[in-house]
């Protein structure tokens, strides 16, 4: 079976990669980079042939994450670079105990083996997915969509000439651009070869992987995230936040979908949230209290239970009014999806109860819920943001593509 | 549906225990390790319904697996107190970070949230589980096997009876004694009530979740260990790990299955070892090599390919001579289970190579494969062996139950 023979390649290549040098690793990153630069037309003329391939419905966001142009290519040189800088996530003990028996106990970190990444839309995860992987000293299988795919293709050539000039075997990487969708479903199977599986995508992709593999999964799921304003809090900061959290860029899991308001400061800080949001178009589904308080203003509907479960990904948010802070605690336990979640005040003491009883991966303390990035958390990039509990929650960084196993030194200990 | 009323109380209850004292949760810990011997007769004469209900071609080992006595239910008990003991899994801050824009990041621990434990014939399973669960702030759902249903419902209402005392909310726990697998192929789909599914038990059942699942799981396969036995090592500590590895409890996981052994050692090394375990009534598939160096011995079969890919969970060893330290290491990484290898040598860099290229949760030097294991790892008790790479490797202690996430405060950051 021509399947199986690739991937027991892949394993013997993982093996290769576990053991190999941090540096050698660093030096195939820079060598990407160089490329990217280099080669920089050759990936261009590709991507504009998938532009041009797109349907004339394809809404402008769609064609606008599927686009590369110089500036984006040398933000991921740089991000290449970064990588390569970042701290060996392989190396060094975590813990060092002797029992009482004389044993030695060691935790040392490996990589996860073999990793399947499944993404779509925009060309340039194959690159940072690439790089992260190999960082940590992971085999990556990686297939994209349909409509990057000649964009990513020339991505995995440039991927493979790296590899080669570093003399490492082209087995570390399996780019697919077949856009068949049978190798996932033949893949998700393939618990003896694959470790881990990485779904980043719509809800669509991520329901199917997780119903099919038999594979652990790190899911990217969505984002409905909620930022709570505290009877006592800075008007002028909560503006500020609001603003930036829905605004931004409401096309990413980070961005916020829902305002929660103290009644105490609903009257004075809506109308001025109102005003700001007003330069982008933003569209309110609100609450009664919230509409009263509005009254006049265009463009706010009635909320309801569905509202506050939608994640927009776009310029449209929700607004309730609320009478506690528990009220809004119990709002984001029902509505949230455990992605981030925020409080706006000036009491360190409400801070901490929301910081504590709000589950989710994330939870800030006067800050835009934006700040959810392997980037801006200084992991060198991120593979996505886990909201399942197991493993890893938030971005996922190149650590989180390693675990710890033990190594344990006797002489001659039995039970 | 009463299911979901269900699964929402006890959605409800998480959030309690994770807010709880550490010290609330160790007083319950200890009431139900006074309970279990004050309340001993009533779990002894469940237990012998139990034993009495089975069949008559139940094999002494799956009946031994079944049966509780005083000694037991004392070690039950003991269990509970070095539980309660621990430290809290979920106290401290592991890392505080400073970003260049003045954000202070924190990583926290939270438990994981809703488990949902399947687990098989050993009673104790249920109280092991439950103690470890509880302590690291989680909801627990328990289902034991059929054989055990008895038993195991007079510990669950033993452990209600400790969590009503403490004034806790019975719906941390939801000890499940219908014996209809209907309900565990309903639940392996509620992922919005259940965080993670623990199945621990034969291979039929592992692969019955994983297929599934729609939740994400902490496997417990099996374990297919190695003894590897270099050139140069001590031929006496050797043997006697050896015999340990193999006979002291061959039903569970940690034990060996096969011996690997150096060329150079073999001919002094084997016929000590066969002799050793012939009180134990070991019986061998071995190689060529093997079967002509031990010639003339009975009980010796030639081993095929089937044999090493064998988990026997016996007195059966599977036996090769090697030529090689890397050999060894191609046997293991073609048959092993990635559980736990040992190498007996006496030089330093031969175990280090053997510890770096073996990929398994644990790889012992001069040691029997016998300590992988919570209790002798110091982690206070598993919920099972880990054999996958995802969040944990090797023994499931309480701190595996927990989770970090973050808390980031900042003064109005936004991006």
């Amino acid at each position: 079976m021509a399947l199986e023979s690739r991937l027991k390649k892949m394993s013997k290549a993982a093996r290769e990669l576990r053991l190999s040098q941090s540096e050698i690793r660093n030096k195939v990153l820079i060598t990407v980079s160089e490329l990217l630069i280099s080669e920089q037309n050759k990936i261009l003329s590709a991507n504009i042939k998938d532009l041009k391939a797109l349907s004339h419905n394809t809404t402008p966001a769609f064609r606008d994450r599927l686009m590369l142009n110089s500036a984006r290519i040398q933000q991921m040189a740089k991000s290449l670079r970064l990588v390569a800088a970042l701290t060996d996530p392989l190396a060094g003990e975590r813990e060092n105990r002797v029992l009482k028996n004389g044993l030695i106990l060691k935790k040392v970190r490996s990589p996860l083996g073999v990793i399947f990444m499944i993404f779509e839309s925009r060309p340039n995860v194959a690159i940072e997915a690439f790089s992260m992987g190999f960082k940590s000293g992971n085999v990556m299988i990686l297939k994209g969509g349909k409509e990057s795919q000649k964009t990513v293709s020339v991505l995995f050539s440039l991927l493979k000439k790296s590899l080669v000039k570093a003399e490492f075997s082209t087995d570390v990487l399996w780019g697919i651009t077949n856009s068949d969708r049978k190798i996932v479903t033949t893949l998700l199977k393939q618990k003896k070869y694959i470790d881990v599986v990485v779904p980043r995508g719509g809800e669509a992709l991520i329901n199917y992987v997780v119903k099919n593999s038999l594979i652990p999964i790190i899911k990217n799921d969505r984002g409905l995230c909620h930022i709570y304003v505290h009877a006592d809090a800075d008007i002028e900061m909560a503006v500020k936040i609001l603003v930036n959290a829905k605004t931004q860029r409401p096309a990413v899991c980070n961005s916020m979908e829902t305002i929660l308001v103290h009644q105490k400061v609903a009257q004075i800080l809506l109308p001025k949230v109102f005003e700001a949001m007003r330069s982008y178009d933003v569209n309110w589904f609100a609450d009664k209290k919230t509409r009263a308080i509005l009254k006049g203003r265009k463009s706010i509907k009635p909320a309801n239970e569905k509202n506050f479960n939608t994640e927009y990904l776009d310029q449209i948010v929700n607004c309730k009014v609320v009478s506690s802070l528990e009220e809004a605690i119990e709002h984001i336990e029902k509505h949230g999806s455990r992605h981030s979640e925020c409080i706006i005040t000036s009491s360190a003491s409400s801070a901490k109860k929301f910081q504590t009883q709000v589950d989710a991966a994330v939870v800030y303390w006067n800050a835009s819920t934006r700040f959810t990035d392997g980037f801006e958390f200084g992991l060198g990039g991120e593979l996505g943001i886990s909201t399942q509990k197991l493993h890893v929650r938030g971005p996922v960084g190149v650590a989180a593509l390693t675990i710890e196993r033990w190594v344990v030194d006797g002489t001659g200990q039995i039970r």
